[in-house]
């Protein structure tokens, strides 16, 4: 493989080198990891960049209609948008909206669009990889906003949100007791949250869904980063084209105050530190994961279980037979 | 060290064999903690449990009133009590109220209350282990309900939470833009949330601050251990005794139903289960915690900052020179 050439070509915007790439940064192989490898670090000298825009929502929130409207007004005002999906978890086929492109047919169809389908594999350390990878593909690709979507399994928002440089929250209208979709530890990340739907019979639902999350983010704690009035929540309709100009518009004003305060570049030479000391993590504590020492862990478990053995001195144990010597 | 004798006198609830034991598992001595481990060890065989609250608030929330009254309202009902404190921040010296038990001077003459104040350590793993093995330690001393302070640094709230059975976090009253207190992540893990200080002028505040916090509690997703009607949010004053037998019976209906539905019985199990292995990622996490892997890292991190090398490729490199097979 000629490395100069096909970084060449994705420079140059080629779509299908681009969809090559993608394809040989997701691959386990060896001799891919090493071509992948080289090929982004052949990139990495232009230092180009992207907006990263996570987006994480739930079901039935309209999440695939909302990336094609709002994806198309962002090709309007003359920018190339990259859609990528993470999805953490193999045994779902399909589960991400953006293995069917059909549902985004005008947006996939666009010469300023790419869309990328979510390929799945179990271990996290891998997606957040990929993505970051992937990211980085169409950064060089020069494209001008990334739309990383996560499907909410798992850790998968943490992993989005240590890529992106915003978060975008998408909830649905809803009223008194159906008001319980949100998981958990996701106020934490968002910078927006958009309620969608906000047309026909869900505008007042919209409406008290909004005033509901407006004030359950006032109760949170500021984040130095977020200038005043963030993090926001708003109304849009992605089905009506409605608010998602000033949707965009609140997004590049939050950005806007991050560069200018600094916060943007810390947070990008945060997240490159945290990966290295991700990977580095991963990569020691894949040492648990063999067959061996799967066996040892599931061999002393239910000692630990019933009190008979410490976690403490079962962990000894595990340890001094895999050989491993800690600091 | 006789450990039958002393083991014994735990059990017989000799509070300064007590005191001693915890000074022992607070120790980082090689000798101590083989004589910790075997100590526990002999206690674990009676199996012998408490109720572990875990108990966060803001600064300023009147936290050491709250545990004054709310123990002497537990001994008071013939309940005995043991309070501890995790402090994982080494800088702070005196941080944790407990440090200071002239502040709860009913309760730590109470004879049937036991205050542990916070020793300062740095790293995470071991004032985990420790809390967890004062807990252990009160539980064979025969304490009915152990409390655990947090101090709310770091991801002291996450360690607090994963030992105990019910989490408490406690508010002050607060009216409109000042509502932004709450560390982000917390209301994942409460189940209880009191707004204290309902009394006098802040009546009214407390009763506002009270109903915002029950609206952003109905927000989140529903937690299959929770009974209808939990989380909640309530009014108390620790000052004026108001409030807290309503507290103490809401924590044991909901203790109660969790029991009922074997949520109690799985969740000790899995807490046993995560701990085992939080002691093993602990334990090869600490490979990279070496003089030599810290120079290793330190010496390739400039080169990951200016995108010359990829986060991946410069683990590898660390992992070489280290001489860490990985999985």
């Amino acid at each position: 493989m000629d490395i100069a050439e096909f970084s060449n070509k994705i420079l140059n915007r080629d779509r299908r080198a681009l969809a090559r790439a993608i394809t040989l940064v997701e691959s386990q192989r060896t001799d891919h990891r090493a071509q992948a490898s080289e090929l982004l670090s052949a990139l990495a000298k232009h230092r180009r960049q992207a907006l990263r825009i996570g987006l994480s929502g739930t079901p039935g929130v309209g999440k695939s209609t909302f990336i094609e409207s709002f994806g198309l007004m962002l090709t309007a005002q003359g920018l190339r948008v990259a859609v990528l999906a993470v999805d953490p978890s193999s045994a779902r086929s399909g589960g991400s909206i953006l293995g069917d492109k059909t549902r985004m047919e005008h947006l996939s169809r666009d010469p300023n669009a790419f869309i990328r389908p979510s390929p799945s594999q179990t271990h996290l350390g891998g997606v957040a990889r990929r993505t970051r990878e992937a990211v980085a593909l169409c950064e060089a690709a020069d494209y001008d906003v990334v739309l990383i979507e996560t499907v909410g399994v798992g850790q998968s928002e943490t992993v989005v949100s240590e890529i992106s440089d915003l978060f975008l929250l998408l909830l649905a209208p809803a009223g008194g007791d159906e008001l319980q979709g949100v998981k958990r530890g996701i106020m934490e990340i968002a910078d927006v949250i958009l309620i969608n739907k906000a047309d026909g019979d869900l505008k007042s639902a919209a409406t008290r869904t909004c005033a509901d999350y407006s004030g359950a983010l006032r109760l949170l704690r500021k984040r130095p980063q977020d200038p005043p009035g963030f993090p926001k929540a708003m109304m849009v309709s992605a089905l009506e084209d409605q608010g998602l100009t000033q949707a965009w518009d609140e997004l590049q004003q939050l950005n806007n105050w991050r560069s200018e305060q600094g916060h943007w570049d810390q947070r990008r030479a945060e997240q490159v530190q945290y990966w290295f000391q991700e990977e580095l993590r991963q990569a020691v504590l894949s040492q648990l994961y063999t067959k061996k020492a799967q066996a040892e862990i599931n061999r002393l478990a239910p000692q630990v279980a019933e009190g008979d053995l410490s976690s403490a001195k079962a962990a000894g144990l595990v340890l001094s037979r895999l050989n491993i010597t800690t600091g």
